[in-house]
């Protein structure tokens, strides 16, 4: 075991820069923890010359991270490109056709073609690793999939995009709209290019579908998850959610149910003094829930360049132990594939409906949920002086398919002005 | 790897049973995760007869927990039955020296021949796991050993004794005295049957200094942990902590300094608003600081059969994946002895002590911090009728060895009804 694990690194972004800083630094540190030195051999990027604050010359460079991921001296493939096709795929696939072992920060990539890739793994020997990949600096892939191992996981819960939660909880602290504060957060560099991979909860759904797959031992399926983005949330959803004891969150919610795999990433109202109605700013969370362990909750960083790169580093030192078990925790042949369940459990919904304001509207809207078999718990209308009336009702428990039957009779209705908001409280 | 893995459990209390219905209950999921069968072949415990709820006729019985880790069908020694000393200490021992790897729950032990059984264990390549010594369910031990691996460690703090969390977060919550909280806490089943074993720090400073041989390379040094127990914190104090914006915790806290490791378990002032501060009742909670991951919070249940059993298993399941790495996460060879350091890293105090009602008493005690070159930040006498004044003074940040001058020389006047209580504001 004395032998070096060589590490050849794909991508010189914020996190492979801060993969290189730990290698260079901590050599001893991490050969005197991994029982073996770990070293560079290769690494490759966009550009060869842009200055990243650390010394790459030691290195040989590779100009296609193909090439890299087969370079015989490379033992673990470090994959720090992103994206989920195109040269990020390209470079894996060949690596693990070389029978190299593979670290990924890629969450897009594996929420792809993560089942594909872990059967390709298998066949070759070769192992994957994407601690990175999920709630950055939290190691939740390892709590779930070696430090849960006995346990059957009942739920897995996560706020995992650290821009929507730092949307979402700076309107509540400074009391600006939803458009104000995205263009702040704009300014500040914290949305992708494709800003509907944050605000639209796509980044955090990748995310999801890989917790999923290790809970529940199934196949990834990111096209099951159930998606909504914080776009339409008001600064008056977030006050009145406050006033009623709750936070909005964009929540990531898995379970197995008896009728399927429910997979929702939608913005959801959680109790104020909830560990996750708590978490405020770009920090991260995730809550793993197991029929022995009851919950578990990790809270950190999200994103950043020592927090991913630690993440990174806790899979190299695994491969550099010896550890090595099956992509998703199974191996990829027993993965089973799991029949998407629309929100099945029960639960209260939040709903904000714009109504026209005239004669009866209420009834009309009422009727529709009773009709559906949907209770209302508490109903407010806001004094307004627009042409129309917001109305704000809690319901009790209902299933998501009757508030569904409701919501589209009411889409029926002459008096509805917008399309209703309706918000899961989520129990934490 | 199709072998199956054979346990020996020595201990058939609370855990023990847990241990046996998962392995019983879970068998396929178990063998599917781990690529092979996990199966018991014998236990051991006080009692054959004892109606546990679980059938144990299947497996040998040993009187003997000697006899029972050293039997040619077990594998992993599991050992669940408590104690630093006696058959604990002697079946452990026998179980390496026959090469058996071992994982337990028992933090007295480890705390107190930690560093001797790890090296014990290397000679004879066995491995040494004990995620269910420290802090329940949560899987701290592991993000720490493995998950942060490509961290230097900076601070490693934890809420690790359920009991005197559920005391504190009662007194408050209730304004209860500590005395009647306490009575209450050993009527409901909560306290050791050494009560200082809890109250004392005692069981939580075994966790903590072995967490600190993890974080800093450091053989374990139990005796050099600063204990101080929460038997003097007061209903009074608790007010005025949260009167101030901070919660009354016993805090474990260790970090290296220039001058030497520091290892505290005490009761310290945590800001309300953190995520230390708004733990409530038996729930544990451990913060992990690194200079790469910045900081990670892990919360969940720090006893019971289910959450123990669960961190068992998770050490089981690794051990039947392949996992082998040293028990403090370097070579014992490694590790370094360090050099014990009273609290050297600056903070502010809070102090309550209790003055004889006569002139010039307040000047006498502002003097003798003033010349230890202690500044004080706010100060409040608390109207009274006793003949002795509780007076509350926070200090500005200060060394604990100038509060200990000041403290010493209180220690002196004619003055003091009671000695100060000192506690230490403990920055989050």
């Amino acid at each position: 075991m004395n032998q070096p694990l060589r590490l050849g690194i794909a991508g010189l972004g914020t996190v492979g820069t801060g993969v290189v800083k730990i290698v260079r630094q901590k050599a001893s540190l991490l050969a005197a923890r991994a029982g073996r030195p770990v070293e560079i051999s290769a690494v490759s990027a966009r550009s060869r010359d842009k200055d990243r604050g650390i010394n790459i010359s030691n290195y040989y460079w590779e100009d296609d991270p193909v090439a890299l991921a087969t370079r015989d001296d490379v033992d673990v493939f470090v994959e720090l490109m992103g994206g989920s096709d195109g040269p990020a795929k390209a470079a894996t696939e060949a690596a693990i056709a070389a029978g190299k072992d593979l670290v990924t920060a890629n969450k897009a990539l594996l929420a792809h073609h993560g089942h594909a890739l872990a059967t390709a793994a298998e066949d070759k020997g070769a192992v994957i690793r994407f601690e990175a990949a999920v709630a950055g600096g939290i190691p939740v892939i390892k709590a779930l999939t070696e430090g849960l191992a006995g346990n059957e996981i009942t739920r897995v819960m996560g706020v995992m995009n650290g821009t929507c939660n730092y949307i979402l909880t700076r309107m509540q602290s400074a009391g600006l709209p939803y458009s104000e504060v995205f263009e702040e957060a704009n300014k500040l560099g914290y949305l992708e290019a494709d800003p509907a991979l944050d605000v639209g909860g796509i980044d955090a759904g990748h995310k999801l579908s890989l917790l999923a797959a290790i809970a529940f031992g199934t196949q990834v399926d990111f096209n099951a998850v159930e998606l909504e983005g914080i776009e339409r949330i008001t600064i008056q959803d977030i006050h009145h959610a406050a006033d009623m004891g709750y936070r909005i969150k964009l929540l990531g919610v898995c379970q197995m149910t008896g009728r399927g795999l429910e997979q929702r990433m939608s913005p959801c109202l959680v109790p104020a003094a909830s560990p996750l109605g708590q978490l405020e700013g770009g920090t991260n969370m995730c809550v793993l829930e197991g029929d022995a362990v009851d919950q578990i909750v990790l809270r950190g960083p999200g994103a950043g360049e020592g927090p991913t790169a630690s993440a990174v580093m806790g899979d190299v030192m695994d491969i550099a132990r010896g550890l090595r078990i099956p992509t998703f925790g199974v191996p990829a042949t027993s993965l089973t594939k799991a029949r998407p369940a629309r929100a099945v459990t029960p639960a209260a919904y939040y709903l904000r409906m714009d109504l026209e304001d005239k004669p009866g509207a209420l009834a009309k809207i009422t009727t529709a949920l009773g009709e559906a078999g949907v209770s209302i718990n508490r109903m407010r209308q806001v004094s307004h002086e627009d042409a129309t009336a917001p109305v704000l009702i809690v319901t009790h428990k209902t299933t998501r398919a009757a508030l569904d039957e409701a919501l589209a009779h009411m889409a029926g209705l002459d008096v509805m002005a917008a399309t209703p908001v309706a918000l899961r409280i989520e129990m934490v």
